[in-house]
């Protein structure tokens, strides 16, 4: 590579990094909080939004009553997850995530449902996180308004270089933004209640629009309006996501690992329920109006807004409000929440290629997504996650309210698969062991798990059954794919590896052949050429000969007379070639020998220069590989690549070399 | 493959056809015609369309007038060219074209510059020829109007699958359209003329209209006049393009081959003139008003006719006059017209491949691109020539006045450069020859190259001034990178030849290894491992060692158990990976036997599976390929494949096998 080249890919991607700067140490709760908190923590960004727009396609009045509750039902869902999820970070210490627990508990089709859903929610993850960033954004950054798909997509590919790079995550570079929006976001709270009592809370900015039904919903039953209900309760579940993601950390925590993962845990549960009630109650006292569709249900005055009303966030009209426009307070509200949003987005970078490296090891992914040292296997997962967000996010105009509608079905699918696992534990141990102290905590654990997995349950269905045909249905579908792709790819694995499998009295691979021919191929008598030559007499083979293909009759007798001339202790023999093909007359070669002689080993060294850059690479050796994979095909034959490193060749081997840290290695705690 | 795979391949690309059934015989004058002149005479579809709407750009009295006049100069063009092409024709009977024209006389950057126009113009024939059909086609259906990009780019893909299917040209395949083509347009014109003779040939659709000139030309100074003639003119070359191909194909020609290119050149020169000024004379005829800009341009009562008009083609309107509405006469000519647009755009389809694998001979593409008998050079060229086309076709949304502009400009420089290149011929060898009857014959072809380069020259400056900024630019500047990119791999190869040669003394290229040390790498006790052992010992090396990478220390105490199990009478090495690496252990090995004795040859064999599709192999051997890629780059190692082929590899197999007849086979003689 060229330095100037260097120089760039060193700014896009990064220096290269020694492996053994990777170990790091474990978490204090406190930076641990921060690192697994980022994803749950930052629904509370877009959860109340969608919950008001829900409630309000009914009109202002249902807002107003309902939203409170909604909230409420979210927190106690909240609640019976986190001590849900608090059994299972005690009773798998190693960071079993919800595959590991559905997989051994419930068995391989499960843990594969389980992975699936998780796969799908981590690009979910991504596209919501970004697009609801873009969306904060846009309020304090008006130029980006009408550009939102671009900027998140722009974004997302940022976040992109940011993990190839191998960026070194630290506990740090977590712990200050997510502290700062929690101060930001409950210091809001703090503020804005304690005005309210002292009765000057300034009112939002849409406070004085009236909020008007969508069509169709003017006047619903009681069953529609439950269903509207549910349906604000489903959207507000967002607030859900990311609570799993500790129990899969648990190694990276200081000792007591699993305590100290449960407090977290809680911790984590207990902010995220305060900052969400503390903006439904925040959105109320300041009247925030807040609609599916701004311009035709806002009307100020009995008219519609129309089209050039600006809809700014919850989150934004309330700082607004609070802060009383004094801007510093609203500029720091707005650049905290879309800072926790883009980590939000990081946490999936980091989860995704991790999760498909477990599964590659488990025979359900390409198996090179497993290996540990591989760059490239980290570099393929970011790559897939980063374009399937992106095309949603194209796809649904990188707008919150769209995507929100295919997102949580996999979290919950993942939630209700690992509790019911974790009955099945607690079941097992239970009818093994004879302490009754013991036996008391495992009963204990059994029934909360068994209420998580009722309530997971339970709000799974309602997703699906408020969200399938607004595109939670996409949603299943995609998993569904991933699904059958992941089982396709294990039976595969299997076939092959039965076909592998030596059996007793099965000799024919050991069977040592009688004679080695070695053909070396020769195209023109250059340093390779002699090289292999030379490696190919070291042998000592029984026959050696060398081999051309006599495409252009005067090159191939320009070939023989330098031969000749310098005294080349081996044959040259030529194949004639009338279709001026090369490989298929050193095949047919190679087949008659062997056919001639089944027991012998035919070794065809082929002469083959090595270069610095892949795009030179491309210009030479192509029917030297053509011909390799082609010999590859025919029994008896082994194919030895006799390299020659031309100048430059040293900087390809330093690339290959390079090695930089993961995504992800914070959190696994290596 | 599956059966149905196969099935749904047989069916796009054929079946795979015997090399040996690839042979054809030559062409006889009446079958080279249709073969070579598709490209020359097609143009007569949207020649005289470009001229009359340059011309009508200042109203219609200027296409009256003069368009007559513009037909004449072209012909006259046309005439010196051919004059001199039949010179190049029986200068090089070996079908040398007008890049050994160059290259041979004025050196290989002016061979270079050569290429580079016809590789561009190559793209530009299929754009446009492609555009121009479907807009011929749109005007009998009607369905296609407003889709005619989306109409091309489909075509574009019919004739890329059609080639990549190796579709077996023969001269009748062209004959049959070629012919009805040029019967169809000769035909009409005598009809078209007999009936204005008789008084009774009707008006064009288009005759009660007037043209009005666009902004900005309504009063042209005799500058801007001269100007615009120059630019009708310039567009109305295209009809020159394909003219070089005969030049190309002599040895594909029945004996006496020169003398029958010679005359098939002469006939195809008439038939296009005549058929290029009928055409012009019956729109006179008929009175067609073609505008460039129709909605507005053309006036109905005064009054333009809008956006509801839609303008046909010259060659339409003239049949639809001509014939006097009588269906199949019409439908007849609009159906050959439109066969004959594609049989153009697949001569390009035919030249480009064949072009890419001269220069690719002459090192200035990547060398595979030569290998004849070789499909995928073939299929890369058609498919490159096929993505560009697509793209400029999407570009310019598939309208042939925009696509004319970049049009031309590549002929015209290989036309000049190819007739400068025979004088200097000439020149050469009249400076040996001593015959009086040869060196007049010689002296009179100069002249008349000297002509043909003086015209071919003036065109060029003319299309260049007329064009350059309506998008002859870009043609250009698409030539100027072409050129320094093909420079740029001659001289990478001219480099690594210098330094892959042998100089005298040299000797460390034939260094016999004093030892070989065989080293076996196993990940597990399978057949292809059993057969890499079994093949390693049968080379009898000095030291031979099987080797593991210890990743997961479980893995690696069970392999160790079962090799001693076996009683496998070769040591197992493992090695230790603190990172869970594979390449690095296994190089850092390789690197210290070799420190400790430099002289040693270090074979490392690895067992490979092979599977019977791309996609299965993807799921494999990849630790293997990279650790393979590695060691390449390491010095004194040879990296042996040792492969046993799994159930369905042999299908694999037959599909590398395949064999089927190329693009261009036909007018290449072969």
């Amino acid at each position: 590579m060229s330095t100037s080249g260097r120089v760039v890919k060193r700014i896009l991607i990064g220096r290269a990094m020694r492996s053994d700067r990777l170990s790091e140490t474990l978490l204090p709760k406190k930076l641990a909080l921060p690192v697994f908190a980022s994803d749950a923590l930052s629904s509370v960004a877009y959860a109340p939004d969608e919950i008001l727009l829900t409630l309000g396609m009914a009109g202002g009045a249902l807002a107003v009553t309902q939203s409170w509750k909604i909230g409420l039902a979210v927190a106690f869902v909240m609640v019976i997850v986190v001590m849900s999820y608090r059994q299972n970070v005690h009773a798998y210490p190693s960071g079993g995530g919800d595959y590991e627990v559905a997989s051994v508990n419930l068995g391989p089709k499960a843990g594969l449902t389980v992975a699936s859903a998780l796969l799908v929610d981590y690009v979910l993850t991504v596209a919501v996180s970004v697009s609801s960033g873009v969306q904060n954004a846009a309020t304090a950054l008006p130029f980006l308004r009408g550009h939102e798909a671009i900027t998140a997509v722009v974004i997302v590919a940022l976040l992109t270089a940011m993990n190839l790079r191998g960026v070194r995550e630290s506990g740090s570079a977590f712990a200050v933004p997510t502290y700062l929006f929690m101060g930001a976001v409950i210091g809001m709270a703090g503020v804005g209640f304690f005005r309210s009592a002292m009765g000057n809370l300034p009112l939002a900015e849409s406070a004085n629009l009236t909020l008007a039904p969508e069509s169709g919903y003017e006047t619903l039953g009681g069953f529609a309006m439950a269903f509207l209900l549910l349906r604000a309760f489903s959207s507000g579940c967002a607030a859900l996501t990311g609570v799993e993601a500790i129990s899969n950390g648990v190694p990276a925590f200081q000792k007591p690992k699993s305590r100290n993962a449960a407090t977290t845990l809680l911790l984590m549960g207990t902010i995220a329920v305060t900052m969400l009630l503390s903006m439904i109650v925040l959105a109320r006292l300041t009247h925030v109006h807040f609609a599916e569709d701004p311009a035709t249900q806002l009307l100020r005055d009995g008219a519609p807004v129309g089209d050039s009303y600006i809809q700014h966030t919850v989150m934004g009209q309330v700082a607004q409000a609070v802060f009383d426009g004094f801007t510093p307070g609203v500029v720091l509200v707005s650049v905290v929440t879309g800072l926790i949003l883009f980590l939000a987005a990081n946490t999936a970078f980091n989860g995704f290629p991790v999760l498909g490296s477990i599964l590659a090891k488990d025979g359900y992914l390409p198996r090179q997504l497993h290996t540990r040292g591989n760059r490239l296997a980290f570099s393929n997962g970011i790559i897939i996650l980063a374009a399937a967000a992106a095309g949603l996010i194209v796809l649904y105009n990188a707008e919150v309210t769209k995507l929100i509608q295919l997102y949580i079905v996999g979290v919950f699918v993942s939630f209700t698969l690992s509790q019911l696992g974790m009955i099945r534990h607690w079941n097992r141990l239970l009818a093994v062991e004879k302490d009754p102290a013991a036996r008391g905590r495992m009963g204990r654990s059994r029934i909360i798990n068994g209420i998580g997995a009722a309530m997971s349950g339970t709000v799974l269905l309602v997703v699906l059954a408020t969200k399938f045909i607004h595109g939670a249905g996409y949603a299943i579908a995609a998993m569904a794919v991933l699904f059958v792709l992941m089982l396709g790819i294990r039976r595969h694995y299997d076939r092959v590896r039965d076909e592998l499998a030596v059996h007793e009295g099965d000799t024919k691979a050991q069977l040592l052949p009688s004679r080695v021919h070695a053909i070396v191929l020769v195209s023109k008598i250059h340093k390779p050429t002699l090289r292999a030559l030379a490696y190919a007499r070291a042998t000592r083979p029984q026959v050696l000969e060398a081999l051309t293909v006599n495409v252009e009759p005067e090159e191939t007798k320009a070939l023989q007379a330098e031969w000749d001339r310098r005294d080349i202790p081996i044959p040259l023999k030529a194949l004639d070639s009338p279709y001026r093909e090369i490989t298929r007359p050193v095949v047919d070669y190679v087949k008659s020998i062997r056919s001639g002689n089944p027991r012998d080993l035919v070794v065809v060294y082929i002469p083959q220069y090595v270069l610095g850059h892949w795009w030179e690479q491309v210009l030479h050796n192509q029917s030297a590989l053509r011909l390799r994979a082609r010999l590859l095909f025919t029994p008896g034959v082994m194919v030895s690549s006799v390299p020659w490193q031309l100048e430059g060749s040293d900087q390809a081997r330093e690339r290959l070399d390079e090695n930089r840290p993961m995504a992800g290695d914070v959190r696994r705690g290596s």
